[in-house]
């Protein structure tokens, strides 16, 4: 069959698939879960010979070092995978949820009712664990899904694949809720988001090259985000104590997630004793700083010292390089953030009530927080009990997207026999 | 200045609007709306002038006269104009709700606060109505908005744009946040869908042409709907009294509207004492049947009756005819509907429990009601106080789009100096 065929078919039973998950009861998705939960853990040595086979490929054609990490599925990655779908199925159930469930003068009652979005398609890189995680959160959300990850994790994503569709069956649910496409013909990706007669949203989860290669492709809308460009500002009526604990945090706890700090803004009048708190713990974690001008004169003498140019205000550097610039106040914080973000996420230091409140309401990203290491910007942190990815869109989802993410609203009207006059 | 230009700078100047009325005091907006209201009735003679001048080349060029009749403005529909700013302005604010504050474990606090989208560009034929309409809801949910009407309304459009920036101007707020595009240039169109630079999002309000053109060629994400295909479905179990109003009601209250039923299913052990007492009311109205076997062999003697083709299930008619399918029951209801019902509106008429939530959980559409006529799908009836269009779209906002569906939320997170461990 060729890939345009094959593709079609997949959507087709995706499409079929998803009308039976949006009417499928609670318990029948819990179930399912945990039925897959119980199965990666009893099925832990076939899950790991694939991904040792995988492997073996993978460094037979010489794959970076870092992609084998990302590929490689411990122990404990099975445990968690398994936790995970625990974790999701003791979740509420968002489906059906009716909210604000009103009379109208006419007399009917209008409220919005919690619906799944239908068939999700979700594009990844090397980690095997996502097909796990999504499949769980699609699942739940009462959705079918299409899920295409790395070629490099093809056996492993099969035998995992075929461990959710055995769950969804015990469960009385349709195996094609959750297919992983066979093939690892790149064509196949760009049939995937262009077929929106069968898939109403796109995932995409990796580097920035694969976001942006989809989205100049795709019809099909999606939720995704591009660069993660996270600030922290450290106003001059900051607690220097949160000042230094936060921003060394927000740098050094993991270089290359998204939600890492890339640029600092310091007030000008607390640079001059913040910064010198803050170099010997960047220079012990052997932390490149960029500063401007002002910044460079109060950091003179630090190691890893260079002259920030325009460039590095947009550039995420997912590595242990800080850009340092001083600004004169909230407003050119506020201003310089809503420029250079990528709308990630972005922090305030700082004691002031006025302050707070502005940057919370002005900065125009994500997520934005006050005295919180831009780090916390995740699903399990936020209470989600899981994510499926971050958002730096404005439309439908901003910044981690869980089970509501996978969710929309349709208007619900209880009516008696009213006509319109 | 050539249009690529000058588009250019609207783009820009909406933007940086954008940041402005985004963080504008409700009281701002209130006044705002409340001083364009008035103008608008104190400008009278000059709005009616600036559509008289519109109507008179309009006819001039030739203009069908169903045109002629959206283009004109009477002194009520003046009224109405000014009546529902004072209406949005009545409406409680969405802009810094925040929802869902809640405690985690690591000590930070986290919620979801409203916020705007930021610029949208609204996309509309002749009806000069739609830009007081659209500035209002804009002005009202903080954000910046690109008006571009009909080119046969330009120069009433003109006088409007005028009173509503000179009412932004009043209350404190940049005129900018409220533009009318002043060419008639085609391509200032495909330049504002495609500048996602400046703009978050495009409403376009219009026939299905309109929007069929736009979808192919925008960048920019849009809330719209293409068409209004919806049906009435009368269960074996209906309140005859209740079918009959609402069957006739979804038809006939108006054709030309996109909630208007298009198709009607009826139950088969009720096709038979249903149809023939909806027969005559039709009849009265001259509204042509086109039915499927079964319900021909019932309606044998109707006087404007013709055998349905495949064809018929997915066309909107916007006229008096109306097709006509006997069903199984709820189940095959439900199947014909998520087939072919464009996802607008659709109605169940039942005295049964089950099938009315089973119609309302299952069917795949942006309002779904029971026992109310498919008329009610719209922002005033649903009380969003008023309505900037109506989304078929899955992502988003669903059904009638009014002040929450030109917002998004972001995630808040109030912090105490946490870091992540």
């Amino acid at each position: 069959m060729d890939m345009e065929n094959y593709m079609q078919e997949v959507g087709l039973r995706a499409k079929q698939a998803s009308r039976f998950m949006a009417r499928a009861s609670s318990m029948q998705k819990d179930h399912a879960l945990r039925l897959i939960s119980a199965a990666i853990l009893r099925e832990r040595k076939a899950i790991r010979d694939a991904n040792r086979q995988d492997l073996q490929s993978a460094q037979a054609t010489g794959l970076a070092s870092a992609l084998l990490d990302r590929l490689s599925l411990s122990d404990q990655a099975i445990d968690t995978m398994a936790e995970g779908l625990l974790q999701i199925a003791a979740l509420a159930d968002p489906v059906g949820e009716i909210s604000d469930l009103k009379y109208r003068p006419s007399g009917i009652q209008v409220g919005q009712m919690r619906v799944p979005l239908g068939v999700i398609g979700i594009i990844y890189e090397a980690r095997p664990n996502v097909t796990v995680d999504a499949a769980g959160l699609c699942i739940k959300s009462g959705n079918a899904t299409i899920l295409r990850g790395g070629s490099e994790a093809i056996h492993c994503n099969q035998v995992l694949a075929k461990l959710v569709q055995e769950g969804l069956v015990g469960a009385g649910l349709p195996s094609d809720a959750v297919q992983v496409i066979e093939t690892t013909d790149r064509a196949a990706v760009g049939k995937l988001i262009t077929m929106s007669g069968y898939v109403d949203v796109i995932v995409p989860r990796g580097g920035k090259g694969l976001i942006q290669r989809l989205m100049d492709e795709a019809t099909v809308p999606m939720i995704k985000h591009l660069d993660g460009i996270c600030h922290v500002y450290i106003d001059d009526q900051a607690d220097p104590a949160k000042a230094v604990d936060i921003a060394f945090n927000a740098k050094c706890h993991r270089y290359g997630t998204c939600n890492t700090m890339e640029t600092l803004l310091v007030a000008r009048a607390a640079a001059g004793h913040i910064l010198p708190l803050l170099a010997p713990l960047y220079a012990g974690k052997k932390v490149e700083l960029r500063g401007d001008e002002e910044a460079l004169a109060i950091l003179d003498g630090y190691p890893l010292l260079t002259r920030a140019t325009a460039q590095d205000w947009s550039t995420e550097y997912l590595d242990a390089i800080l850009s340092v610039r001083i600004v004169a106040d909230v407003d050119e914080a506020i201003t310089h953030i809503n420029q250079y973000s990528s709308q990630h996420t972005d922090t305030i230091v700082t004691e002031n009530y006025t302050r707070a409140l502005r940057f919370m309401r002005e900065v125009d990203s994500a997520s934005v927080m006050v005295n919180a290491s831009t780090r916390f910007a995740d699903g399990f942190e936020f209470g989600l009990g899981a994510e499926i990815g971050i958002s730096t869109d404005k439309l439908h989802a901003r910044g981690p997207v869980g089970l509501q993410g996978l969710t929309s609203v349709k208007y619900v009207v209880f009516g008696h026999g009213e006509i319109r006059h």
